[in-house]
């Protein structure tokens, strides 16, 4: 039988199943590179109109493309075959608003007035710029787009509120352009850009300070910074909102979903309404 | 009889009759602005083909809208009431590729060989950037684009060979974002930008020295410049040619036509052949 490896071409099903099974617990970037990666965050159904509102009201960052049904593990919007509770790489569990663990995991938390909201992860635009032709030497030179937590002010919803935190990719102008001109049709993915060129103006002094270990890059003499809102802009909130408990994905460890990313094309992000 | 006022909201046959009637001689910035101004460039017919190849390899510098028959004055495709040999303010004349006069009609010039191309130009665009809520605030104190020639060569095409001119407007980063998402919606009106922010990195070591003195902005500290290719472009090449003579609007001083602006959206410039 040949062996899955789990690279840039595998099929998406392989690789939850890779996961599921306890064999490949890394993060995703780079991996089933045409299909859509997201952001997962989980919570009591009690929250799920406050959180679908924060979505709503911050969809460049938090752009929604499916929710669960109450206590379903299954997003079918997404893939058949997918189960919340153990096909993702890790997971971060937060109590009382604070990080609290991660693990490979989540059957024994798992409840029966979960809802699971999943959006777009800006590893699936990387592909989209490949495609679209933009220079992205900074991964050539082995370095991963950088996370910092912005000034700006999340729109609140409920308890939910916070900084929007933001992806940094160096890049020429002329390819920060392109860029520009490719993810602004990818507004399911984070769309375009919220910043360019002037990271002291949205709160940011020292580039070097990504949030995240996996997040590092420099920005050369004829680069500019380019800024995408993030992901991890909900994560902020749910710690900020202080509930009993939630579960994310543990950043870079994406929901490898069957979403084709060329299907995203010029579709918006969903519209939800508890 | 109501006096025609010649400003944003003029109809644009209003605005060439007083031009033709010698009654409006002024840059054409803010006047008709719903409607498309192009760049005018008049060649001799045995130059045609080579000026024709320049503008489809330098298609962001000369996106062309349309192209005269040999000898006539009539652009049928851009107005039905339109004289190429009356209708711009103040027209170029250039001789053994150098510019010659400025002069306020071109009727006794007018030879039975003349071609003339037609395209875009950037005052066009301002108005869509306007409209899709770009903020324009160097257009509120005063300022107007500034023109600089940079470092990159054109594609050349026969004699036709040169630099790149572009012109370049101070936007905020988010302004900037925005500009280039509506832009790249306008190619029949030079596009999306060439550049943004290291204007160093294109050969202009200095933003106070536009090339042409209607050009003039300063680049705040929260500003990046933004730089568009620029219909100046076919003059510099003009001037490199050589040719015996040569005709085209003074800068700034465009041909306003009956094509709605918005009729150009996602509107691929022509695709000369002769």
């Amino acid at each position: 039988m040949a062996r899955d490896v789990i690279d840039k071409s595998s099929n998406p099903l392989a690789v939850r199943k890779a996961i599921r099974a306890g064999g490949f617990a890394a993060p995703t970037n780079g991996i089933a590179v045409d299909y859509v990666q997201c952001n997962v965050l989980i919570v009591e159904q009690k929250y799920a109109r406050d959180f679908a509102e924060f979505c709503a009201r911050n969809v460049k960052s938090c752009p929604v493309l499916a929710v669960s049904e109450p206590g379903s593990p299954r997003l079918p919007d997404l893939a058949d075959d997918l189960d919340l509770r153990t096909d993702l790489g890790s997971y971060r569990v937060f109590r009382n608003g604070q990080p609290s663990e991660d693990v490979s995991e989540i059957c024994e938390l798992w409840r029966d007035d979960f809802v699971t909201f999943a959006f777009g992860c800006s590893f699936s635009f990387e592909q989209a710029l490949v495609r679209g032709g933009v220079d992205m030497r900074f991964l050539a030179r082995g370095d991963t787009a950088a996370l910092y937590i912005s000034r700006f002010d999340a729109e609140a919803a409920g308890p939910f509120r916070g900084k929007i935190a933001v992806s940094m990719r160096p890049l020429t102008p002329a390819a920060a352009i392109r860029a520009i001109e490719v993810t602004q049709r990818y507004p399911a993915v984070h769309g375009a850009p919220i910043h360019i060129g002037l990271p002291e103006l949205i709160g940011i002094d020292d580039l070097n300070q990504s949030i995240e270990k996996i997040g590092r890059t420099r920005v050369l003499a004829d680069e500019l910074p380019v800024f995408w809102a993030c992901g991890v802009t909900p994560q902020l909130a749910v710690q900020n909102a202080g509930i009993d408990v939630c579960i994310s994905h543990t950043p870079a460890y994406m929901l490898v979903t069957d979403l084709l990313l060329s299907k995203t094309l010029d579709r918006p992000p969903l519209a939800v309404a508890f």
